[in-house]
């Protein structure tokens, strides 16, 4: 039977994630892989969630397994709004930060619509703005916010930035950049959304203030479980002005109800005993090494003319290789070697039109290196062999 | 600030729940309470809960609590597809049914398209429907499925049923509607979404052939957790032809990339070591046991004139009133009795048209009691008192 002419007009923009069929070729853990964003098993306070899992049945009995209120659950929102010293009115729970950003597009987008961002940008973000055709365009990089008001022919529908340890680049926005995005935002009365899933993972320098607590009434903040606690628990919040809130709020009833309810008191009962704080302190330890590791491998392998970001936090760095070198090609002969990552382009907002039109790739002299999941022991053979591959190309 | 011309025009589609504003107003646990499609606290077998979640941790490690596939974990994807005797590749889990709902109407549906279903039906996929601007149409009553084809005016996007213990009447579909609902199907070539979270609570009688077994190229049938384990799990199944499966996989990556780890392979153990089956049959003897106490009390209590359905399993029966009595206004007394249901004409399609314009409320002298909430000892009170408000009308 043909399905094709059941389909929505949404499905034409779908795109599939390249990062996720790079998965699917290869298992992840037998190869030296540089690829995903995932945390690696020693990230998870394993023990403590067995603890935690029975601790939450004990204190809230069967309303752990019932239908919960649709924002989240009072005593983890409660919890979140310490954190950030907000009221818990400015606090909804999502199923996951990627949820937050999906959320966001449905209530503030129409198909057409621009959405100002970066380029590079998170390869998630692109996939969901797209599904409401909805056009990406990575114009905001420094210093260009002008310019991308002057060259855009449609109607802007809001800035999505990560400002903190950005996914794919590393890079975090310094406080006069996000001075300058907020002027920008109210120029023009913009929406702004912060993607802030590694923000808690900082390793070296000091914090910049959110672009929440710089103009809370323009921005949705996103946060994440994922990185800081456990991604399997899909579970994110969203900090915002009450107004969008509700909307975000009617939105979800019908998207899938409430948030998972014995993840959201087991996740209330890591924040009140600290479990989240000291596996933060833990992660920053473990990841910090890892970070140091792999630069230092990079300067000892590194053919010249390789450069590489050096990023204060997050779980990323962005390798820029000599013009000539192709890194889609370049995948090939990395899997033949058993080290993957991902090709930067991908990240691009222009990614998909310039591969339909057979134009040549945007930033395909760039790949992502991920330094958090693969064992440390294993980088260096890993690193020899990916500049070996680009040294042989 | 204001944030109205913010908005996608989506959101003048939202339309909140009158369902859950009644939970908002009163503690549904302090009144005589007929009105949610809760589980009652004893439905949820939360020692195997407790158990299980240790156990799924110490065979699965931090996999549990790491990202997983889009599809969900292959466990109980063919835990699931041993089930029903298909391919895992007919299955997708999902983050709860009504994601289920919202992906396939995602997927399936343009703004203005038409979805074909049963006046009164389900509140949550009205929400869902109407959040995509789809106009959905309350005709496909029984026979009156060549009328809905000629009274329609735009393009039908799918038809929804819910055919066991339907939510609200609680009425099942005989096996020759089903038959003649399918050929509408086919010759009309339109694609069928089957709601079946009640589908397992059967009390007496037969079971009736699914819609998907009997056209499984042309039904995405749609399974819960939420009524046989917990609804605190949020998660669900959905069952399908690869070729929508494959859409609804790409669409949920860019909705919320995965459903809960841990939550999944606890739901695999439970299937696995037959607790979810033994759940069931302890809830069937519970829900029996309330619903014929139920029958008894409406048939004791209930003034001359009130007619109620007969359900054979699920959550709710369906009271008729007489045709000049308004449940809408009758709400309030009935809760300055201390007594709660949901007024009938919410679940009807065309009610918030009706509403809007002025019109008399399509229903208007029916209402949904649920017999699965509330505790079986303040049955008596609570029809005694519902009965007592509609005399006193």
């Amino acid at each position: 039977m043909e399905y094709s002419h059941f389909l929505s007009d949404d499905t034409h923009c779908f795109f599939r994630s390249p990062v996720r069929d790079i998965f699917k070729r290869v298992n992840l853990a037998e190869i030296y892989s540089f690829a995903g964003g995932y945390p690696p098993a020693d990230a998870f306070p394993i023990d403590d969630i067995r603890r935690l899992s029975g601790e939450a049945l004990d204190r809230w009995g069967a309303q752990c397994l019932q239908y919960g209120a649709t924002q989240g659950v009072t005593e983890l929102r409660e919890a979140i709004a310490r954190r950030y010293g907000v009221g818990i009115e400015h606090v909804q729970i999502t199923s996951s930060s990627q949820q937050g950003i999906d959320l966001c597009t449905r209530i503030l987008c129409n198909p057409g619509d621009i959405i100002l961002t970066k380029n590079p940008t998170y390869l998630g973000a692109l996939q969901s703005f797209r599904s409401y055709q909805a056009k990406p365009e990575g114009t905001l990089n420094r210093g260009n916010a002008l310019r991308a008001e002057e060259k855009r022919n449609g109607k802007v529908a809001f800035i999505y930035v990560i400002p903190d340890f950005q996914n794919p680049t590393g890079e975090t926005m310094p406080l006069e950049e996000r001075m300058e995005l907020i002027r920008y935002a109210e120029e023009h009365d913009l929406i702004i959304i912060e993607d802030a899933p590694y923000r808690e993972l900082r390793y070296e320098g000091e914090m910049v203030p959110t672009l929440y607590s710089l103009c809370p009434e323009r921005v949705l903040h996103l946060g994440s479980f994922s990185k800081i606690f456990a991604p399997g628990f899909r579970l994110g919040w969203m900090l915002g002005p009450t107004e969008l809130l509700d909307q975000i709020y009617v939105c979800k009833q019908s998207v899938d109800l409430c948030p998972p309810i014995l993840d959201q008191y087991i996740a209330t009962l890591a924040l009140e005993q600290g479990v989240i704080d000291r596996n933060i302190a833990h992660n920053i330890a473990l990841y910090r090494h890892k970070r140091d590791t792999m630069l230092g491998l990079l300067e000892k392998f590194m053919p010249e003319g390789v450069r590489w970001t050096h990023p204060e936090g997050g779980l990323f760095l962005w390798l820029t290789l000599p013009e000539h070198i192709d890194c889609v090609a370049l995948y090939e002969k990395a899997l033949a070697n058993e080290v993957a990552y991902v090709a930067g382009t991908f990240f691009h907002t222009d990614y998909s039109a310039c591969a339909q039109q057979g134009l040549p790739l945007p930033g395909n002299n760039t790949m992502r290196l991920n330094f958090s999941f693969i064992r440390e022991d294993r980088m260096e053979e890993g690193i020899r062999r990916l500049a070996e591959v680009i040294r042989s190309y």
